[in-house]
Parts: structure tokens; sequence; C-alpha cells
């Protein structure tokens, strides 16, 4: 518990001065002012973590947090368990979606065990296992509390270990067969919102299957009473330790000053306990792709982020956040290498602001 | 108008046999099927184009069409006319956005001077000079019918010559103050929709000025009466040079059977005169990002294109496309790398299809 307080206490905003100078050199350039919509903003936003108006990416790595989810067995997924032990031992391998999209844009895979079931040796895959994937929340809470805040105090550690090696931008994924119910569970619960509004199918589910689902979210919720003000307790009682994982790397990356990407519907959840947790994480966490998951929307929305692409992805893992990277990166070197008004010798730009408020 | 026939005669549909293998070939991929959306629809549609499952972007370009606007006299524009020379001769230079994002995407950017007004030396730029812009067109057409008819053969012509030279895959970009006039007034006259609904706000106008430029759109429309059948009259008498330009490159993609992009709202006018002149047009053309103009949306909803990218972009001069090779590129990467059920000793999918309808 004492990394996760000390964590959050040293959470402050970004630096509203060299984001005001980051907007200033975006206008000397030779457009109409505000013209390049979100590779402005983004770069803006960043300038004002890292306090330097030129950032680049030399270095980048995508989180895959791989657990899995004792509620599967109420048959809420279509895919069958073993496939969570399956895809995180592909991942050093290669071969899975995000380690496609990670060698395709120089990306890093790093692939954390937090309670993947069954043994895995690959010295590859980080060893962090809590425990044997979560209890079924449908009889009980998935975790212990201190459970919640372990998943959540290793995503810290992972995090801080890796911008102090060097990473100037993390991608947040995940592997684990049931965990869109999690997160709408998780998103249910610490909204208020109705598990109708939020719970989607998945990677694929028959109507009957679907209502099951919800049915099964609903069960959980009603037995286990998640404290809406505290959202460790959610995490704890209806969500898992990928959440928890993945809320820690949000954490890290705003104590550390440095950007993070929301990849699909989990990697939301997680965010939005980050933020519930602090609420100028918010300041730190940069949106990808719009999941094809309701609560996602209902999300970002509510931290007033806009996703950038609209590719109707849904596999997760955080291959969203690959794609996201090659924008904000065309963002950043149009800011430091565009040409300005003084290059066509007109001292400024005789062009209004189209910014939108 | 030999050229131009012969072009139209020339188109035919993508090979729907090669479509299927691609689609097969990406639900033996591990993951649920369809979940990654839009990488596999646009890879899918350019195997169906080149009649190759696997394709891969080694050479891009961007061309830039650029020309002058007689209606700019109207008042149409917050910026001065001789931003369009100013910019045309920046392209080379490397100092504008589409030139930078270039730079950052290994794009070449190719200008063309359809008529632009002055004189253009650099050597760099394709002189392709029409005219010195077109005429008003509330005292008259835009430039007479074989004018327009000129403008499209020299977007075929270049086209042709691109894809011959080895391009994969072209983007569509424009220079030409006043020229989100000229594609508002082009997409009604075509469409027959009221300049209220297609008529946007270009690089920044203030009420009483974005007033007067729907007025100046409805006069131009009523004095020259184009014939919404006949594309060509509707760009010869209310559109532009760098429209008809790009309509010739649309109608080049088609023919050669070639990947092509959509930037903006100009270049989604130029697409939509390209489809008027032959439907399957459409089967080569992928949108990249939504611009901000109303009227853009109301082309990609009506050619049934979703675009990828939604950044909040106005630019124009074909900067969204060079974002869009990138994650075109990524879905081809990921069609010709990624791991299948197979390599995890799985013969097929346990995963349901989740594809929309």
């Amino acid at each position: 518990m004492e990394l996760l307080e000390n964590t959050l206490k040293q959470i402050t905003g970004p630096n509203e001065e060299v984001k005001k100078q980051a907007r200033d050199k975006w206008d000397s350039l030779l457009k109409p002012m505000g013209s390049l919509g979100t590779l402005e903003e983004v770069t803006i936003k960043i300038a004002g973590m890292t306090g330097k108006i030129i950032n680049r990416i030399d270095k980048r790595a995508i989180v895959v947090m791989c657990a899995d989810n004792g509620v599967v067995e109420e048959g809420v997924s279509s895919a069958p368990q073993i496939f969570t032990k399956v895809l995180t031992e592909s991942m050093p391998k290669g071969i899975t979606g995000v380690a496609t999209l990670g060698k395709f844009t120089n990306t890093d895979v790093i692939t954390v065990n937090l309670g993947v079931i069954g043994d895995i040796e690959d010295p590859r895959i980080i060893n962090k296992k809590i425990k044997e994937g979560t209890q079924n929340f449908t009889k009980g809470p998935a975790m212990a509390y201190d459970e919640a805040v372990k998943s959540i105090e290793i995503g810290i550690e992972i995090g801080n270990k890796l911008y102090s090696e060097g990473y100037d931008i993390l991608g947040t994924g995940e592997v684990g067969i049931g965990n869109t119910t999690t997160s709408a569970a998780v998103v249910s619960a610490l909204s208020g919102l109705d598990v109708d509004l939020v719970c989607g199918k998945g990677a694929g589910l028959t109507e009957e299957q679907f209502r099951n689902k919800k049915a099964v979210i609903r069960r959980g919720i009603a037995l286990n009473k998640p404290n809406k003000e505290d959202p460790i307790d959610v995490v704890a009682k209806v969500g898992g330790f990928d959440i928890g994982g993945m809320c820690g790397l949000f954490l890290s990356a705003a104590k550390n000053k440095k950007p993070i990407i929301i990849d699909g519907f989990i990697s939301s959840a997680a965010a939005y306990c980050a933020v519930k947790l602090h609420p100028l994480v918010k300041e730190y966490i940069i949106p990808s792709h719009l999941s094809g998951e309701p609560g996602a929307k209902y999300i970002l929305d509510e931290l007033k982020l806009k996703p950038m692409l609209n590719l109707g992805m849904r596999l997760g893992e955080g291959t969203g956040c690959t794609l996201a990277f090659n924008i904000i990166e065309a963002g950043m070197y149009t800011l430091e290498n565009m040409g300005t008004f003084d290059d066509v010798s007109l001292s400024s730009s005789p062009l209004v602001d189209i910014r939108e408020d």
C-alpha cells in the first residue's frame, strides 16, 4: 500500500506555461491556426507532461498484462479459458496481433504474467503471478483487497522501471479471457451506470449468451456491493489482476510525467480506475482508437478524451496503441520540422484561428 | 477527350475471388474473426484491386494539384489569393504540412501547377498550367468545357505515369485558395443537396463571411445551371482545375487497378465526380480522415466509405493521406506476418465471427 500511496502523493499537473509555448510554436507554422487538429493537441498535451516543447519517441513499448478471470465459469466468454495461456505464451514468440503490429511500428512488447492459470516457463515473460486467476465474482469477491493493491503496485513498479530505462511512451495491453465482463462490471460499479449501457459482446456472443453475461455482472455487483468511492474495492470485488496492473501503469505515467496510451475497453476501464484514484492522471493519458465495446465510449466521454482512430478494432492486447504511436510521432515531427511564416517572408499568419472551443 | 473516354472504357471491377482468399487468410490468423476491423477490410479491398492477397507499399506519393480560383474575388476566403502561389512554391522546399508529413512517412510529394496565378519557375514543380486561374463563377462559367476535360486528362496522365513508375499507392492533395467554395458548389450541384448542408467555413470565416460564401455559391449555381448528370459540366461551370486534376487521378487509379486515398473535402469532391463518371471507381478509393467540412461527410456516406482517422484536421494538401498510408501498411504487414491458429496447434479458430453486417 505504501508504493501506491506514495505514488498518488507525487502526482502533479502538467506545465501550463510549456503547453502555451508549444501552442505558440504551432501557431507560427505555415498553416491556418489549429488546422492540424489532434496532431497539435496531442503534442501540446505531451509538452505539458514532459516540460519540453519538442519531444520525440525514441523508445516505445506496450505492456501486456495477462491474467485469468474466475467468472469465466459462468459462460460469459465465447473463447475457452486456456486461450489466456495460449495467447500469453504467444507474445514473446511474436505471433500475436500486438506482437506483429509491434514489430511493424518498432515497439517493444513487454508481457507480464499477473495470474494466468497454469505454469508459464518462458523467461521472456515477466513473472509477477499473484494467483491462479481470480475467483468467480458471482460467488464472492474476485480477489482480496490487498491482492488488488498488489496488482496495482506491480503496474506502478513496471511503469517506473520502463520510464527510468528511457521509454518515452507506453501503451497498455492485456490478455485475459473474460475481461470484457470484469471491465463492464468495474465500469458499471464505479459509474453507477446500468450494465446494459456499458456491457458489449466482447470477442463474440450469441444474444442468449449476451443476456447471461449481463445477468452475471448484475449478480456479481449485487452480491459483492463494491464501494463506488473506492476503485481498489471495485477492482478487488468485480475486477481482475490485468485491470489492476494497467491501473498501476497509468498511475506510474502520471507520477513520471510521461505519456501513456489507452487501447480498448479493458484498458479504458483501468484508466477510469486510475483517474478515480487521482483526477490529474487524466492529463497524462492519450486515447488511441474507439473500441466497439459500448463502455469504452462512455469512459472516453467521461474523461473528455477523443479517440484518434476509428478502425472498428476489438482485438485488445494493446493493438490500437501501436497505431496511435505513429500518429503522435507524426505530430511531434511536424511541430519540430514544419516551416514557418517567416520562411515565406510573412511575419505572421494572415489566417484566422479556426480552432473550435 | 479521347484519353478520358478510353480510360473510362478500361475500368473494371475488383477481383472478388482474391478478396475472398484474402478474407480467408485473415480468418486463419490468431484472433477473433473480424477483430482487426478496418485493417482487415482495407487490405481485402486492395487485394481485390491488385489481384494479389499480399501487397506492400514500397513506393508512395501524394500528388498535390495546385490552381487558383476566380471566385476568390467575391471574398469567400480568409486567406489572400497569393497564398496559392506561396504554398505551391513551398512544396518542393519541404516546408509545408504535407511536405513535412511526407518526409516523416517516406512519401514523395509531387507538385503539379494546373493554373496558379503568376510565374512559377521551380523545375521540381510539374508545369501543366492551363490558365492563370479560373474565372469568377458568379459572372460566368469557371472554365470552358474542354478546359475541364483537359484538367481531368492531366490527372489521368500523371496517375498513369506514376503507377507505371512503380508507385504502389497514391494520395490526393491540393493547394488553391477558394477551393472549399468550388468544392461545395460542385457537391451541391452534383448531389442536389442544399448549399447549407455541404458548405463549411474552410480555413476560417466570420459568420458574415460564411453567409456570403453560401450566397456566392447559390448565385454561381443559379447563373451557370450546371448539368448534374454531367460531372465535367459541373467542374467546368463551378469547379476548379485542382478538382478536375484530382478527379483524373482517381480515374487513373481505377484503370490501373491500384489504390488511391482521399484526403479532405476538396479531394472528396473530386472523388465524387470520378465515381459519377464511372461507379466502379469507388472500388479503388480509400478514405483517410474525416474533414471538418460538412460536405466531406456527405460524400463519404454517399460512397459508403468510412474514414480511418478522426483527427479534426482541415489543412488539406494531402496531409491526411500520409497518415492513412501507415495504417494501410500496418494492415498489410499484419496480414503477411501474424501467426495462425496452426502456430498454436489449434486447427481453426474456436472463436465466433464478430463482424458486423
